[in-house]
C-alpha cells in the first residue's frame, strides 16, 4: 500500500534485478528504513530478528533467501544447506516451511544452470499469489463494509481491529485490513479503531503506521477500550486476522481477540475474521482444546521500547520491579463468537461445514 | 498495609500536627517518595496530577485540602473558594463531592475560630471511617474466598483484579484487595492476576507494587490475557473496585472492567465488585445510560513513562507518530454481569433491591 503517496510492497526485487528489498519493521513506526538483502544470511537474519514478520512475508523472504543462496552456489549441497538455514529461523512458522518446499520443488530437478532463473520466477509467483489472495479477501470483505455503509448513508463506518493483519504482515494488502484499504480507496468513509495490542503493541505501532501512511482515518485505543466503544454504538464491525484457524472455525489469534469477540456479541456488533486458506489447520477439529498457546517472555509485559524526545530509542521498565509477569501470546476465539470468516474464496460460517463449502476438496481428506 | 514490613496508610497527618503526608503515587512503583501537602493548592494539585488517586483517598485528600485552606483563611468566602477549587480537580469523582460536603457541614455553621480544629477532626474521622469501612468490606469478601478455598482444599485460589483498588486507592486495606490481604494474612493460599490496566498501568505499577510489598503471590498480565486464563480454568474469581455504582447496581470502573466481566460470565467465573457505600450514586437509576465517561488525553495511550536501565525515569513514544489516540477512562459494567456486590454492610445482589436490602434507609428517599 502507500507510504506518503508512493506504493510499496513489504518485499520486492531490487533495481539490480537480483537483491531483495524489505522494510525493516523493527525500525517502524519511528523510522522507515529499506534494507537490501544480498545473501542467504541476510534473508535468514531478517526473519530471525523480525525485520520481517507475518506468515506470508516470512515465506516470501525465505523464498528470496533460496534465490540469493543459489546465486552463490547452485549445487545440491548448497541448496540443502540454504533450506536448513532458513528453516531454523522461525521453527514454528508453518508458512515458512510451505514456501521452502515450494522453492525446492521448483528447482530441485532442474540442471544447475537453470535453477537460479527458476527460483526467481517461483519467488515472484509466491509474492504475486499472496497479493492476489489478499486482494481477493479484501474484495469479499468490501462487500460487507458496503452493506453496512448502505445502512447508514453519509455516515462513517467504524471498524475495530486487533493486532496487525495489514500489508506489513503480508506482501501487500494484508488480510483484516485489505477490505478496509479497498473501501478507503473506493471513497467509502471508514474509520478504524486500532487496538494497541499489548504487550507487543503491533496495533499502535504497525497498524496505526500503515493506516496513517495510506491516509486512512483511525485512532489508537487501549485494548481495554473496545468494549466501551461497542456499548455506545461507536463500532459497526470488528475484523481481525488469525494465526491459525481450526477445522471447526475456532480462531487462534493474538491475545485479547477473544475479549473483543465477547464484547461484539454482547452488543450485536458483527465480528469477522479474515484469513487466507494457508492458515486453516484442517487437522485440528477443536481449536479451543487442541491449539497450543505460546507462552512468551514476561519481559515483553514489564518492559517497553519506544522513542525518546531526542529521537533515540530506549527500553524502559514500566511495571513494579520484582513483580513477575505471565505472557500468553494468543487466545482462541470459539467459532460461536465469529459472525463470518472471510477468505480468498468468499465469506462463510465459522464452522467445518462453512469452511468445506468454500474448500470442498478438503472434504475428501 | 505493609511496605517492607512497616505499616503505612496512604495519607496521614504529619508530625507537625497540621500538614498532610501522602505517598507520591506518580513515582511508584519505581520510587517510594513521601510528599508533604502544606496548602490547599498542594492538595488540589496532588489530586489533579494523580499523586493521589482512588475515590476514598481523593476524598480524604480533599478533606485535608479544606483543613489546609482554613489554616490560611477561615472565612466563608475562602471556604467556598476552597471547595470550588477542590471540586474541579476530578469532576466525575462522586466521593470527592461527598467528602467536600462532609467537611463543609462540619465547619460551615461554626464560628471562624472553631472551624480549623473541627475540620481536622472531621478529616481524621473520614480517614478512620474509611479504614474501618474497607476492613469490613474485606471481612465480607474473605467469606467468599474461604468458600472457594473450601471447594479446592490445598490448592491456591486464583483471583483476577483490574486497575488498583488496593490500599493505595483508599486510606488503608483497599476495597477489591482488602479481602485478599485478609485471606493472605490469615494464611489462605491466594494468587492474584494483576491486569496491567492500560493506559495508565495502575495494575502493573500499583497493584503489583502493593502485593509485592505486602508479600502476596501475584503476576502481572496484559489486559488482553484475562479471558484466556478464564477459558483455561486459571481464575477462580474476579474482584474489582468501582468508581461509581448506580442505584440499579451498574458499576462504573476503570476502562476494560466490562471486558473482564464478559469473560467471567462466559466462563462461569464469579465476578465481584467491592465498594464502600460512598461510591453508590442513588440518583442514577441506570448506570449504562446516565454515567458520563471521562475522555482523557490521548498522550496517555501514545506515550509511556518508566525506568531506564540506569535508574532514571524517561517518557517514550510507543506508537506510530502522527496517529491520534482515543482514551475513554472508564466503562460501565451492567449489573447483570456482576455476581454480587461486596460492601461494608455485607454482600448483596447487584440491583436496586439488593442495595436496598443493605441500605434500607435509602428506600425512603
Amino acid at each position: 500500500m502507500n507510504v506518503d503517496g508512493k506504493h510499496f510492497r513489504s518485499i520486492w526485487l531490487g533495481d539490480d534485478g537480483w537483491s531483495a528489498e524489505i522494510i525493516d519493521q523493527t525500525r517502524l513506526p519511528h523510522e522507515f528504513v529499506i534494507e537490501r538483502l544480498e545473501t542467504l544470511e541476510d534473508a535468514a537474519k531478517a526473519i530471525e530478528v523480525m525485520q520481517v514478520r507475518g506468515a506470508p512475508l516470512i515465506g516470501a523472504t525465505a523464498a528470496y533467501g533460496i534465490c540469493l543462496a543459489l546465486r552463490e552456489d547452485a549445487g545440491d549441497e548448497a541448496l540443502e544447506a540454504a533450506e536448513a538455514r532458513l528453516r531454523r529461523t522461525r521453527p514454528t512458522a508453518v508458512n515458512l516451511m510451505w514456501a521452502l518446499e515450494e522453492m525446492l520443488a521448483a528447482v530441485r530437478n532442474l540442471p544447475r544452470s537453470d535453477r537460479l532463473a527458476a527460483a526467481y520466477r517461483r519467488a515472484a509467483e509466491i509474492c504475486d499469489d499472496d497479493v492476489a489472495t489478499n486482494r481477493s479477501i479484501g474484495e469479499h470483505g468490501l462487500g460487507i463494509i458496503e452493506q453496512i455503509a448502505a445502512n447508514k448513508p453519509g455516515e462513517t463506518v467504524n471498524i475495530l481491529t486487533h493486532c496487525n493483519a495489514g500489508w506489513l504482515a503480508t506482501v501487500d494488502w494484508g488480510t483484516a485490513l485489505s477490505p478496509i484499504y479497498l473501501a478507503h480507496d473506493k471513497g467509502l468513509p471508514v474509520h478504524v479503531w486500532a487496538d494497541e495490542t499489548r504487550p507487543r503493541n503491533q496495533g499502535a505501532a504497525l497498524t496505526a503506521w500503515e493506516l496513517n501512511s495510506h491516509g486512512v482515518s483511525h485512532a489508537i485505543i487501549a485494548d481495554n477500550a473496545g468494549g466501551h466503544l461497542m456499548q455506545h454504538g461507536r463500532v459497526d464491525m470488528v475484523i481481525t486476522g488469525t494465526d491459525r484457524t481450526a477445522g471447526n472455525g475456532d480462531v487462534c489469534n493474538k491475545i485479547g481477540t477473544y475479549l473483543k469477540a465477547l464484547a461484539a456479541r454482547d452488543n450485536d456488533v458483527p465480528f469477522y475474521v479474515a484469513l487466507p486458506h494457508s492458515t486453516i489447520d484442517w487437522a485440528i477439529a477443536d481449536g479451543m482444546r487442541d491449539i497450543p498457546i505460546e507462552e512468551r517472555d514476561g519481559a515483553e509485559v514489564t518492559h517497553m521500547r519506544g522513542r525518546m524526545a531526542d529521537g533515540a530509542m530506549m527500553t524502559i521498565e514500566i511495571s513494579s520491579p520484582g513483580s513477575p509477569a505471565a505472557n500468553p501470546a494468543f487466545d482462541v476465539t470459539p467459532a460461536s463468537l465469529v459472525t463470518r470468516l472471510i477468505t480468498e474464496r468468499g465469506v462463510c460460517q465459522a464452522s467445518r461445514a462453512g469452511l468445506l463449502s468454500l474448500y470442498p476438496e478438503q472434504g475428501d481428506a
